[in-house]
């Protein structure tokens, strides 16, 4: 079989000002990272005259048979491309840190990817290093204060703004810094989390502009006096640096799919405890360059879909025009209960046992008011009996389903998808967000938990509650929540699949991240820091004699 | 009066392409970076028919007055330019830390300049954050193996790999980590030191091509056994992907001055545990298109000429053609004597005392058979008397001193030293180094010691004289030596300016970096993770409305 790696390298890749030429994008618009890599400055774009119509990509609860939501956006965009319409890619960009660990980079897959694939998964446009060096001036400048008298008179048992690194390293995870004497501070215990846990990444992902970045950068809450009142970023003056570390950050990256067509990648905060969306300025100058844009959110659609229009859409005032479900048959086989071994095996029962679960996101994507279609993402063992028992249960929810063959045909094999998509938007859909802004913090959660998960309600010690009535009294009330759950489950057990009901979500812990604009609520085991696995993909990756990378993808 | 920003901003810089058709680069080598900055991929020049002349600029011993030796750098590259010579800058990038610490960056000054200097001074192309991923995937490499069962028998006590950031934060030099339980490791103590200080750093700056790269990557020492046998990077499989995450940083970065003329930049070990000088590959490029080559080395030329010499010329084969020695009337002032608050007043006397500094950095650089120019960088309080006496120490040293007025004046202020420095190159030189490789390596410190430093003579504790015999046995006896000591005086106490005599070089500790291919020998207090001062720089750093930075330089 070709690898991933193989066909990307086969590709075509045309030179970027080509690419930004399908768009209309103006040459002093395009900051060039090499041949086909560039940043675009959005202020030097003309006014956008009309709007294009988004499409999220979102999918049915993961598993270890895999869903292919990338690659369907990605097939997505290119068949819309091939039938005429205008369109552009808006999707996260893969951290480095990761790559070292299990072998398989983030950018698509067979014949819907998106290139040059060594690049976006390494360095790429150093945005995620940008992004730890915003957050790690930031940690400096705080126990720099502590060490020269500590003025703000923070609480050095209260700080919680941690270090970060894009690297999977467990022995960061817990430690205890400023050891070693005088002239090294104040020791007390920190540690570091991986980059796209940042608090900082989520808000570039959330500003509108560098301003609006920056003042949400002032607003980060990084600990708190003994007497609970908080100090932020903006009390140590550190706000304006991060936004000078961040100035070319902000810029969303352009590259292009294998079939040439235009993708902006930008930003990739965590799905679990932040909201999982490329950056909302990428989303936007997408959206005013092209007819339709196809962006994803991380995870199934009660997580990913859910933040995506209470976090994302509400903050930036986006109106999805119509989802896409990616299915398919061998995750719905063992939502249905099969093991990992078993999946060649044709099964329709099983299938439709695993059907419970789509059909739970599909009716809770309607309950948005977004239109929605099934794409089932073709595996070559797919029988077609497996394949009209999904479309069977899709038709049962008033939805279509469609066969997308882009992983083998690029977006060839996802005209019919195209083609369902477009008339999907062509109706203006009637989309509402799940709660109102003034809804107390903890019914926003149990809202989230009973509507969503399906759960009969949330549940969260007294010492949780307390701190979300002292956010409420700080003016924090009104921000959304972003759930970190597992994403196996609609429950916080990831080993209840399918659609369970029954269950409590407890809230065993809450965190304010008062720049991005939500408050956290952690439901179960969520690690922030990855570590190596006993064979490291690294052990492996080497430059070979002709200077490509191997061992990598 | 005009700030470096202030001129810089108003230059008008060209494209950098057409900076690169200066040196008749061909378009298929460049891989821009915006619009002013690019890497050149040296495997795609053509190769080169004759070799550029390579002009090192050094210093006397710096003091708080400045000397300003990239500044005569850039200014003599720009004059050499002016009189018709076919010249390039090799330089080294700045570290981003240091500019959230003090205000100022590090690209010359006045109108003589490189730039863009905010971009220069950031992130500029990525080098050093690939820098800071490669050296902490090694450390995450080692905590993960011995996490995972230790079979190559590490002993956590004598790991000597920290990790980097480049970032000043003194609550990292001395850290506990892996604490937390099971899951994170085995605690130990650790600590970070700020990215110019890694090895990585110096092995980049060092290597010839990639393989050679890899190849020093490979040879890193991370610690012992028990038993003392080193365990090192290739043992623990790392040195393939550290080289992959390098394969970009490796290429030289190519900016202009503000007179359009072509400067490479690249890398930037530190001057005391490391080399000081920017990347051989940088300077072989370099060489390879352009008549003349004008570089740097860090500090005065006790540390910074030696080390270029008996390290990197050694290492790679380079024949300095000529020296230029920068001094400033202030600084020889200071060196007689004179407070930094009583410069201002003429003080031919002073001048004189301060001028044995000058006088022995003199003849140093002959003593390895370079032919020597001063360059008196001119300031605007120096009176003729005292520009005389300089020009009279100098002359009686053997040597030619010239007025330059390259601050206030760009190139046309250093035509006249251009003229002298391509009339010592006419001549060839009879470079040699100052100890042969087979020397014992503490005969080589003594030598450094004794002919440089002028020293009564270097001595060390039995445990460090022990160190220096077990790396005599494992092959390592035949690198030469990176002397670490103040960079204010001769002697290891930053207190005795001028040109002081009876004292001895205490070698405190001695490190082996086997993959930059040095021995360090330690002689005071070196600083390799530096602090926030009270007010901070970062402090003050914003964009404007504009756009632009404020408060960096």
């Amino acid at each position: 079989m070709t690898t991933d790696i193989a066909i990307c390298r086969a590709a075509t890749l045309l030179p970027i000002a080509q690419v930004a030429a399908r768009l209309d994008i103006p040459e002093e618009a395009i900051e060039p990272y090499g041949r086909v890599k560039a940043k675009i400055a959005p202020e030097r774009l003309p006014t956008a005259t009309s709007e294009g119509k988004l499409i999220l990509v979102t999918a049915i609860n993961p598993t270890p048979a895999g869903e292919g939501k990338t690659t369907t956006s990605v097939g997505l965009a290119d068949a819309l491309n091939r039938i005429g319409k205008r369109t552009a890619l808006a999707l996260r960009e893969p951290s480095l840190g990761p790559c070292f660990g299990m072998k398989g980079g983030a950018a698509g897959g067979g014949h819907a990817q998106v290139a040059p694939m060594e690049d976006i998964n390494l360095h790429f446009t150093g945005d995620f290093h940008a992004i730890t060096s915003a957050h790690n001036l930031l940690a400096a400048m705080i126990d720099n204060h502590i060490h020269w008298g500590n003025k703000l008179g923070l609480d050095v048992r209260r700080i919680v703004w941690r270090r970060v690194l894009d690297m999977n390293d467990r022995a960061l995870r817990d430690i205890a810094q400023s050891l070693g004497g005088v002239a090294n501070g104040f020791p007390r215990e920190s540690g570091f989390d991986i980059t796209v846990a940042s608090e900082v990444m989520a808000i570039l992902c959330l500003a509108r502009d560098l301003a609006d970045l920056e003042r949400r950068l002032g607003d980060i809450i990084v600990g708190t006096r003994a007497d609970h009142s908080p100090v932020t970023a903006r009390d140590l003056k550190a706000d304006g640096a991060m936004a000078v570390l961040l100035k070319d950050a902000i810029r969303p990256n352009l590259v292009q799919t294998l079939e040439n067509n235009p993708a902006f990648l930008h930003g990739g905060p965590f799905a679990n405890i932040a909201h999982g969306c490329n950056s909302v300025i990428a989303t936007r100058t997408a959206l005013g360059l092209a007819d339709y844009v196809v962006t994803e959110a991380g995870f199934g659609a009660d997580l990913g879909a859910e933040k995506f229009f209470d976090i994302k859409c509400r903050q930036a005032g986006l109106d999805p025009a119509a989802a896409v479900i990616v299915a398919t048959v061998r995750a719905l086989k063992m939502n249905g209960g099969v093991a990992k071994a078993d999946l060649a095996a044709e099964d329709v029962e099983a299938v439709r046992r695993g059907g419970v679960n789509l059909a739970r996101h599909i009716e809770n994507i309607r309950m948005f008011g977004v239109p929605a279609v099934v794409a089932i993402n073709h595996f070559a063992g797919d029988s077609a009996e497996e394949l009209a028992a999904v479309a069977e249960i899709a038709r049962a929810h008033g939805v279509e389903a469609i066969l997308c063959r882009h992983w083998a045909e690029g977006g060839a094999g996802a005209e019919a998808l195209a083609h369902a998509v477009v008339a999907l938007t062509e109706t203006p859909g009637q989309f509402g967000f799940l709660y109102d802004d003034d809804l107390p913090l903890f019914d926003k959660i149990n809202t989230v938990a009973t509507r969503i998960y399906r759960a009969e309600g949330a549940v969260a010690e007294p010492a949780v509650l307390a701190k979300l009535a002292r956010w409420e009294k700080t003016g924090h009330g009104r921000l959304p929540v972003c759930m970190a759950k597992t994403q196996y489950s609609f429950s916080t057990d990831p080993s209840l699949l399918g659609a369970p009901t029954g269950h409590i979500v407890h809230v065993r812990e809450v965190r304010l991240a008062a720049g991005a604009g939500f408050v956290v609520a952690i439901c179960g085991d969520i690690m922030t820091m990855p570590g190596l696995p006993r064979v490291p993909a690294a052990e492996s990756v080497r430059l070979n004699a002709e200077g490509l990378i191997e061992g990598l993808f």
